[in-house]
Order: C-alpha cells, then sequence, then structure tokens
C-alpha cells in the first residue's frame, strides 16, 4: 500500500482545524431518495443541527431536504472547506481535484470497494491524486464523522449530538455503531466520533494532534486494527498523554484475530508484543475489550485526577469488601494500609463488629448517617486519595437514600475545595440502577452489582494519571 | 472452628428436600412491627406465595399480617419442618432443642453475631447442640433462602418469584443482593437462592448434592469466601457436574482479598492455587468477576449442548468479526477452518467482496435474507456446532429486523429437529436493547456492544460441556 505523504505540523494542524470546523461542506453523491446513503448523509446533517452550508452534489440535479442539488462541485455557489463522497469507488479519485479547486481541506470517501476489498490499486490511485492535490482523505470505506461542538453529523448512520469531552475513534463500521449505541444508552457526552475506514490517509496520529489542542475534548478512546505509522503514532500518543487519557482497542491481538482484520481493512496486525510495548511508552492505557474501551473512556471525564496512590475500600457488606479487594489487587490499584491513628477515627463510626482497616466495614445494619460520616472523613482526610464504595442495599439505607447521602458527602467536599475520585458499586435489588443513574448524573461513577467493574474504571484512572506525571 | 458431623447420605438428603419443600414454617423472632426484619420474613413468606403453614413465635404474642404470634415454638399447633431464627445471637443455641422437639429438619439462623465478630465459642456451642439434637442448621449471618417451586421467600431481602432453573448460592448478604437486583433486571429465572452465612453446618457440598437431584434445577451459581470441607466439595461437584453445570466465583483470590474475607466471614481462603486444581478436576467453571458468575447462570440455562468444538461467526461486520475472533481465542474457544466445499456454499450467500472461511463477513449492505440464509445453512450444517453473530446496525437491517430473522432460522432448525448453541452480538444504535430482549425472551443469548461477552458465554458453555463428555 502507498505510504502518504507526511504533511509538516502546520498544515496538518489547520487541515484537522478545518475538517472539524467546516464553514461548508458538499455532498458528492447526494440522494433525494430516503434509504440511500447519499440521502441519509444530508439528511442527518440537516437533522443533526449543523449551521454551516450544505451543497448536495447529483448530476441530476433536483433537490434533497429542500436543498438545491448542484450537478457538479464546480457548480457549487461558494467555497467548500470539506467534501463527502458517496459514489461507486472507481469514481472517486477524480473527486479530488474538482474539490482541490474549490479550496477543499480533504475529502472524507464513505464508499467502499478499496483495499478493503482487494483493490489496492484504486486506493494507490486516490492517495496519489490527494498527495498530488494538497489534499487529505479520511477513509474510504468509513461511515464518516461527527463533532458535537458544530452540531455536526457527517455520516449515513443515526445523528448524536451530546456535547462532551470524550473523542471516540473507531475503523470499523460495526464498532462505530456500538460507540453510537453504547454512548446514547449511557449519556455519554462526547466531542467526536470518527470513522477512520481504511484510513489511507488521516490516521490516529492527525487525530490525536488535533484533539491534544481542542478545548472540546477531554479523553480520546481509538479502536484501531493495526497501525500504519507506529513512529507517528507513539509521537503523537506521547504528547497528548501528558495532559489527555488516551484509551486504545487493538483489535486482532490474537492469531485468528489479526487473520480476520487482515481480510477486514487489509490491515497488517503485526506482532502484539510490539504494540504492547508501543502502548506503555506512550502512557496509552489499552483495553482488552469493547466494553472496557467503552467504559474506560466514559469514565475518564467524568473522575479529577487523585493526588496519591491510596486508595479506601468503604462498604456496607464484607463480601462486597472482599471482592473489591480482589479486584484492586487484580487491577493494579493500591489499597492503603489504614495509619492507626486514621483507624481509630473510623472505628468511632462503625459497631464495633464492623471491620476497620481497609476495607472499612461499615455492616449492613447502618443507618444513611454511617456512611455520611464514613465517606465525608476519608475525603476530607489527605492521606486518602480515592474512595471505592461498595453499598449494600438494606431496609434502613435504600438505595436512593445512600445516593443522596454519598453526593451530600462529594458536595460538601467539593465545597471545601476537595475533589477526589469516587467509583461505586451497587448490589441490591433493582432499585440500583436508579440510584447510580442519579449518582452518574451527578459526575460519581457507578455500576450496578459488577464490583469489578468499579475498581477496573478506577485503575484505568490511575494508569492514564501516573504516566502524565511521569510514574 | 467445630467440625460438624458428617451426616449419613440418605438423612442429608432427606434434610434438604425438607429445608426446600417445607410443609410448615415457624419463624423465631417474628415482629408485628413493619421495618423489623422479624416483620419482613413473614410478611415475605406470606406475599411471595408460600402454599404451606407458617407460625410466627413470638413472646409478646399478638399478631402479624393475619397470623396469630405463638409465645415460643412449643405452643405453635402442627410439626414444624423449618424454623427461621432472627433473635439475638446469645439466645439462638437454646432454640435448636425447641426445633427438635418439634420435629424441624433444621433452623436457619438469621442472626448475625457469631464467628464473623469472632464469637467463635458461641457459634461452636450452637453446633454442638444442632449435632447433639440431629438438627441441621443454615448460617448463622444469612439473609435467609429462596426456592422458587415453593414460592417460598424465607429472607428478609425482597421476595423474588421468577420461575427457572438456576439456584444460585453465596456467602455474603451484600452478594445476595447483587444476585437479586440481578436475577430481576435480566429477568433470569431461579430455582433457588441459598444465603449459606457462616456455613457452620449446611455447606456447598450439601447444596450440590440436593440441587443434582432436584428436577427444578439445571444450573448451580455459587460465591464463595472459602471452604470448609475441601473434600466433600470435590465430591459433590464431580457428581453434579457430570449432568448439571456448576459456576463458582471464589472470593479472596488475591492476598489483600484474602484478608478481607477472613475479617468478613471467619473465612480462610487458602492457597488459590489449590481451588483453582480443585475447580479443574471437578468440571466447575470458575468465574473470576461477579458479573460473570451471573452471566454465565443465565446463559448455561439458555443454551443446548454442543455436538463438537466447531464454533463460526457469521457477521455483518468486519471490525466485530475480528474483535468476537480475539475473544475466541481468549477464551478458548475452537474456531472452525472451513473446509473448501462449505466455503463454497456460504460464498454463494455473501457478496464477492465479503469474507467467506470464518469469519464468515456478510458485510453491512446485506438484507435479512443474507443472514436468514448464512445462519440456517450453518445450523443444518453437521460439521458447525456453534454459531456467534455479530449483527451490525444498518438501514437494510435494522435490529428487530433481524433479530426475528435470527429467530426464523432458529425456529426452522428446531422443527428439523436441530438445536445448536447460538449466541448474538448486536453493534448499533439503542434499539439494539430491543432486539435483544426479543431474543432472550425466544432463549437465545444476547448481547448489545460487548463481542467479548457473547464469546465468554459460549466458551463457558463449552467448559462445562467438555468436563461432561469426559473431555
Amino acid at each position: 500500500m502507498a505510504t502518504t505523504r507526511q504533511p509538516d505540523a502546520a498544515s496538518n494542524t489547520e487541515a484537522m482545524r478545518r475538517f472539524f470546523n467546516p464553514e461548508s461542506i458538499a455532498v458528492v453523491g447526494a440522494s433525494a431518495t430516503p434509504g440511500r446513503i447519499g440521502y441519509s448523509i444530508v439528511d442527518n446533517l440537516l437533522s443533526g443541527g449543523y449551521q454551516g452550508k450544505v451543497y448536495p452534489i447529483n448530476p441530476s440535479a433536483g433537490e434533497v431536504k429542500g436543498l438545491k442539488m448542484y450537478p457538479s462541485l464546480q457548480e457549487a455557489p461558494g467555497e467548500v472547506d470539506v467534501v463527502i463522497v458517496a459514489i461507486p469507488a472507481r469514481a472517486v479519485p477524480a473527486v479530488v481535484p474538482q474539490a482541490a479547486a474549490r479550496g477543499a481541506a480533504g475529502i472524507v470517501v464513505i464508499s467502499s470497494g478499496f483495499a478493503e476489498i482487494g483493490n489496492t490499486a484504486l486506493q494507490e490511485e486516490l492517495v496519489a491524486a490527494a498527495r498530488k492535490h494538497n489534499i487529505r482523505v479520511v477513509g474510504p470505506n468509513t461511515y464518516g464523522y461527527y463533532y458535537t461542538p458544530m452540531n455536526l453529523c457527517a455520516t449515513f448512520c443515526t445523528p448524536y449530538n451530546r456535547k462532551g469531552g470524550v473523542a471516540l475513534v473507531s475503523q470499523s463500521g460495526g464498532v462505530g455503531m456500538a460507540i453510537l449505541g453504547y454512548s446514547r444508552s449511557h449519556q455519554m457526552g462526547v466531542s467526536a466520533i470518527v470513522g477512520l475506514g481504511n484510513k489511507c490517509d488521516v490516521d490516529e496520529d492527525d487525530l490525536l494532534d488535533y484533539f491534544r489542542q481542542d478545548p472540546n475534548t477531554k479523553v480520546v478512546a481509538i479502536h484501531m486494527e493495526g497501525l500504519r505509522d507506529g513512529r507517528g503514532f507513539l509521537r503523537a500518543a506521547r504528547e497528548i498523554t501528558k495532559t489527555k487519557p488516551v484509551v486504545v482497542l487493538k483489535a486482532g491481538r490474537t492469531s485468528r484475530g489479526a487473520r480476520a482484520a487482515s481480510s477486514h481493512t487489509a490491515a497488517l496486525a503485526g506482532q502484539d508484543s510490539v504494540y504492547d510495548a508501543a502502548f506503555r511508552q506512550s502512557g496509552v492505557v489499552r483495553a482488552l475489550t469493547l466494553e472496557d474501551l467503552l467504559d474506560w473512556a466514559r469514565v475518564l471525564q467524568m473522575l479529577p485526577d487523585p493526588k496519591g496512590e491510596n486508595v479506601v475500600i468503604i462498604t456496607g457488606a464484607g463480601g462486597l469488601g472482599v471482592l473489591l479487594s480482589d479486584a484492586c489487587e487484580d487491577f493494579g490499584l493500591h489499597l492503603m494500609s489504614m495509619p492507626p491513628g486514621l483507624d481509630e477515627t473510623f472505628k468511632q463510626f462503625i459497631p464495633p463488629f464492623g471491620a476497620s482497616g481497609n476495607p472499612i466495614d461499615i455492616t449492613g445494619g447502618e443507618p444513611p448517617e454511617t456512611y455520611y460520616r464514613c465517606i465525608l472523613t476519608a475525603l476530607k482526610e489527605p492521606q486518602i486519595h480515592s474512595l471505592l464504595i461498595g453499598y449494600w442495599h438494606t431496609l434502613i439505607t435504600p438505595p436512593m437514600v445512600f445516593a443522596e447521602t454519598l453526593y451530600r458527602a462529594v458536595k460538601e467536599a467539593e465545597e471545601a475545595g476537595i475533589r477526589k475520585p469516587v467509583v461505586v458499586n451497587l448490589a441490591g435489588d433493582i432499585e440500583v440502577h436508579d440510584a447510580a443513574q442519579y449518582l452518574e448524573e451527578r459526575g460519581i461513577p457507578s455500576y450496578p452489582y459488577a464490583t469489578e467493574k468499579a475498581a477496573a474504571a478506577l485503575a484505568a484512572k490511575y494508569r492514564s494519571w501516573r504516566y502524565s506525571q511521569g510514574r
């Protein structure tokens, strides 16, 4: 496969800025027929709320969604920042000079039929044309991209506009749709969702450079099947992870997975140990499953930085304390050894048969006030840096009462200028879902049932934080 | 801690039969005051729909929920199979002879205040009394138990009555409540939920022996912090796993977890490698997380036995195929090498740029019929033993249409006498939740987003099946 030019940093930054903040977009292959990809793209741009100019291009002209269609890019009435292309693959390279003539920063090639089906020659032709005309290419074989600060849904998938700090990048339409569904069902605020497809040109390092400088992006999550330019990724990842967490799911880790990847995006999945070392060196948090990728991205934008390694578990059920302790050790969290003085402080709050030390087991018969006192004390204690809470549903402290109590303690600490990572596990009847949602809406990651997920999420925070601290 | 007597197999079986199928239950420590544990137990027995006799016992007599309370066990008007005890710990041993006098098979000690708070002497006294009077003890320090075939909710927790084949056992109230909430939110049918608490007498092997013979139980899931009698567990587990899957979550796996366990249920967590070997030898499927324990139990009752090791992935998105392939290798599933003749068969159904082999990538532009043909062919092909489906949400095949199509193929195969394990991953927008529920209600395990969970669930089935086949 052709290697693409290495644009200088400044021109790359400018091209990416225009990709994500276009004043005008042309859709080559627009269609007036609902159900067609070229229709969905125009529809999503409009219904997503994009405020820039949209020029649908179709040789047969006509109208789509009240917009005049132009027979060619040339005939569109103004300058164009980005051209979305959804026409048969063989006709795509010819769009490049036309896009360049309209001053476009780049094209996004939705069309498939390139390297992923063995047609590397056509993909090379596209890359050569782009290089010649100084145009960047996203794709081919991509679902497009979203950028919520611009209400931009340049895709044939469903619109998504919940604003937030997570930028999600994938190399597969299937994973892209999972990203969308997961984001919507977990009410995850995102800045961008980008499908890189075959990534013949624009790739992860281009995006990392942009997201590093983008004030709307706090966390980056990437699904990749292979890296075209490992060195470029390492450089870009090292830079951004100093200030923003990056989570990566590398698909094709195993021999069967790598084989499947090569027939999917023609990716050279490569030696997994090389990827693993590269991720470690560049401060990337590696996820091994799709759920972890998405869950950690969501949580990383919620949690503040800790001030140190000392994690304390506070639980209403000894059994949860045991499972949370196992999970802490599994995921490399440091369970603080409770200093004697501090142990005495907590002992005041809990019944004599409760367990002090770490976990602090307040036992199941306690009213909300016991949770409140222990949690607030732990938040205010400088030796403790993060909290894992294991809630047990009881008559005396029902789920929503617990949630309100926990939030009261967190808010009181915040008013005293204290913010620490707090992650919650809730063991109880079905009402714990409402309690979890209440806490999530207030920025506290909360997991019904799955003790291990709470610990894994906090551990993801620690992995990225340690790198940013040079540890 | 005292060891308990080893009752002979026949008397143990009879005692367990009476525990789970009592004609009458007494509640020592019943209360007329809502919010008290002794009230909740009576309330749950009645509102859960238990049809046997309930005798509330309270020295001050009176009434609870329309039932006359008796001042003592002696004064209850009939024989008693099981006595639930919720009075202060120190008074519990004295209940034993009274229960024996009424012919009870055993007592369930809800009360805490025994070995878990260091009061081993009191627990030994309880055990000694039970041995002397030939009475079995569940607990102490337990939330009680459920047996849905009898509509029996002998617990202070919330009632649960969705009937099904999963028996769940835990050693922690917190985990017990997580079991309840997970079951309700996933609509999991259960036969029994049992809290063993400190398990001074009745333990996992007693339950395994009962569940092995219980036609209402198809799968057993156990959360444990330690084994009192490793040999007994091995024997009982070896027997039951020949015909019914057993999943175990051993808490206190790690050094910090083990330390927490010893202060929780006074469990000797023991060397984890010893447990691991024991589980392997006895055909137990080991889960490392609470979510896996519950999820696998749920799925194991849904999936039929495979006829062999050959797993085939059918997907609408190449990217899902890659992730599913990784997960298959991670979890020890055998991805069949597609024989040339069979490959040709599938090639007929999919576009030329789709990927045959395994995964079979039908690509995202295909109508429901393509899923249908590939899935039905795979179900009818004797060389293929199990299917993992990776669905991609597209305009041409929306989630519910896919779900109905898949079910049509599965039903058609079933009508031809063919049942194979089929597990589904759905990548798409939020509508995939409805599609997953549709499939789950029809007995097909379905996972939105998380590719790895679908593979892990199928792998749990294979692990238990291999043991039952002597592999």
